[in-house]
């Protein structure tokens, strides 16, 4: 049976503040990536959404993001050096370790959060820096990469564990890039249709293009999102949609 | 031959501003309790200090403190729930370890920070929340204690190795507590006479009080400040001082 | 025709996260508390709500909290000067005010947050620094003082305009305080009886108390709500009947 | 008599942390900017620089920069809209105003810090933005702009008095630009070449490039700084260099 894993970023709130709506979520993820602190998230907030995914069954990842609490993350920062990303991607593993060992949880993957990410799919440096972070820390933990993105090589040049991630909601160019977001149909909206391509992501390792070339891509785990109400749909209906195929939704294994 | 630990907080810049006298202070003391982001540190100060201290042998404490950048973590924060303060100090602690294992050093001990122990030291439920934090993120760190506070019988219900903290340059009442900072002479200044009565609590495990009463208490580690270039006189006083009387100065073990 | 004023506070999002229901709230308001950035609040959240207030025909006044945007200004901060109040005060207002120009606006108010409110109710020290960093910035901005509180005897020293403030869903002891939120009944939650109470106290300047004594209070404002969803009800409700008793809701006047 | 304004950063300490000699610059100095809390800076550092501005017959202005206390304002943020940097301007001269009335000083310029400074010097949109945020709270404001960058001409379309500022200690290429700090030769570390210099720039109203060409320049203020010791050296000898020359140093009038 064919199984593939849905993940999704939890515990974005900050204080008094509530970001997505987790309860909706958890049920249709088979492994979350947890905000640190940086970017959202702060110690109750982890520690309340890790008793949560422990209690559903589901993996846990940290979700580094930069120091940025006012831009959720979302800014690209420049000049900071290749060592203060590394450590700043440390410090966040470790704090949700420590609260998944309170929790009596465990910390398996590490995906990096908005424009930390964004910037290191095209930046090797970045990349380089985040997947020094993380074998710094634990050389066993998952690095979530994007498919087909600066992470994958920074990945293997640290020997980390990985698994490729795609997303059920987004258009690719024929290079397997995503389609930027300024673009037109960067962004897919219609349910069935996206539950339709991930159908087929996992069945035959493959995504069609903007232009309709099919392009192979590895897919060990899709990224949903639970910020809107349409949001959660398009992940409600995928999760019946790949149940529909036979394949099982579960957390991803250790990479190859 | 008697031996006493001299501890020393370090670590306490943010950013691109500086705190204290790092690199003199690491020269004295046998362990530095590292601040972990919240009343000061940064991934980048965190990971300074502990390569320092390891390439120095000095033992490594996480020094956790109530989130209060600006205030330096010296105001009571009131209103948080023990759950909050156990949450806050198990993420500190666990940034710090992670940053530790990268240097490829460790952390063996906690000692609340500021505020947070000030607090702690007269409030049950803090007192108890903190050595809650650390029991569930690792039961065998030592958890650093003013001797006589509510953080002795917080450390004892826990079931934590403890070491008892002294202040070298503070008058003690008759009760053993320390004179309050709002009375004359609470803070000794002379550096002769403090390192005087800190080789007599090693050596007699006994401090005489402003009244000169002798007070029995255990001393196994001594609390030194960096912040003035007094302090580091007074501290390089102290550490003579105890040469001459034959004590070694040395990390503190595992306490019983 | 009696008028009353219905305060609100607003804008108390930061960056991506919102709180409350601000569109609802301000159709309801005759002037809001608008958050100025210590414990929510951004420049471009004000810049909005401010814009909202004018568009409305709404007074805006700042809302200066203490430093704490993770407690969202909710916790106790102790130990801070009576210069440190007065100058988070100023600084505070100031914001507002360029925002407001800005805006072409004008704020004419300002009410304290949380705890900084809270404590300042009970602590001279508070209540007269706050009113030192209003009076300092400028003499006509009208404070809102919560009735009987230490807040009034502070703005009378420094002879600042002022309105008393009333809470429609608090019950109120027979000195005129209010009960404390930890005793049962401090909180009202049936919509027709706040609103007949709000009444009452507009048509004869009176509340009943906990014990069935009515206590004279001067209303000039009543503080509405916009957290939940059953607030938003309440506040509807009191405003319908307000208007089915013939009083105006209005901005409060500059007061005596 | 020729007359020129040396401009000095200043106030940019955070809550227990300090930075640069502010005593010692501000006897050098006949304008400072005021850090206003969001890379440095908090509501008491900027009252006690005022203060000592005003105490000295010094003005003073903002000097805002991005929300990065971390960074110390010094990373660029990628991302920004126009209405998100000038709204962050605005709140910040807001928030010094207020201070500086309430230590009975007068905010009379802007100058922009750091990375945001560096930014809108060749991005037009942030500097437009920039202007747009002065503007809207106060157009009599001065402009504090880098001669031959993109603050000039944001700084005309927006109608705001400007006065045009140099660096002491850097050297210039032939089109008036900056060398930039990445080549060899980018700053000049010599005290009395560096007041030579700014001698002949006050005199001719012209700077040497590194080529020899001689480069018309308007210079109304001359930037110093105070983070070294060998700094403030600097600021002395070119203080004693104007005295010398028979050029006074004085506060920048309102720019044509």
């Amino acid at each position: 049976m064919k199984t593939i894993d849905l993940n999704c970023d939890l515990g974005e709130g900050f204080g008094a503040w509530e970001m997505g709506n987790d309860a909706a979520m958890i049920e249709l993820a088979s492994s979350v990536n947890v905000a640190c602190g940086f970017h959202a998230g702060d110690p109750d907030i982890m520690r309340r959404t890790v008793e949560l995914a422990k209690a559903r069954g589901v993996s846990v990842g940290a979700h580094p993001g930069y120091r940025d609490l006012h831009g959720f993350g979302r800014h690209p920062i420049a000049g900071l050096k290749a060592s203060e990303i590394e450590n700043l991607v440390a410090y966040q593993i470790g704090a949700l370790q420590a609260i998944a060992t309170a929790a009596g949880h465990k910390v398996t993957h590490v995906k990096a959060h908005g424009a930390l990410s964004n910037v290191a799919c095209e930046d090797d440096m970045t990349a380089k820096a985040i997947a020094a972070g993380i074998k710094a820390v634990d050389p066993s933990l998952i690095f979530v990469v994007l498919a087909n993105s600066k992470l994958v090589k920074a990945g293997e040049a640290a020997n980390l564990p990985m698994v490729h991630e795609v997303f059920a909601d987004r258009a690719y160019e024929d290079d397997g890039n995503l389609v930027s977001r300024k673009k037109p149909g960067a962004v897919l909206h219609d349910a069935k249709a996206i539950a339709d391509r991930v159908v087929r992501m996992v069945q035959d390792g493959a995504v069609v293009s903007v232009t309709g070339k099919v392009i192979k891509m590895r897919t060990d785990t899709v990224c949903i999102h639970g910020d809107t109400h349409g949001a959660v749909e398009i992940a409600r209906t995928l999760r019946q949609a790949l149940k529909d195929a036979g394949i099982e939704v579960a957390p991803f294994k250790r990479g190859a």
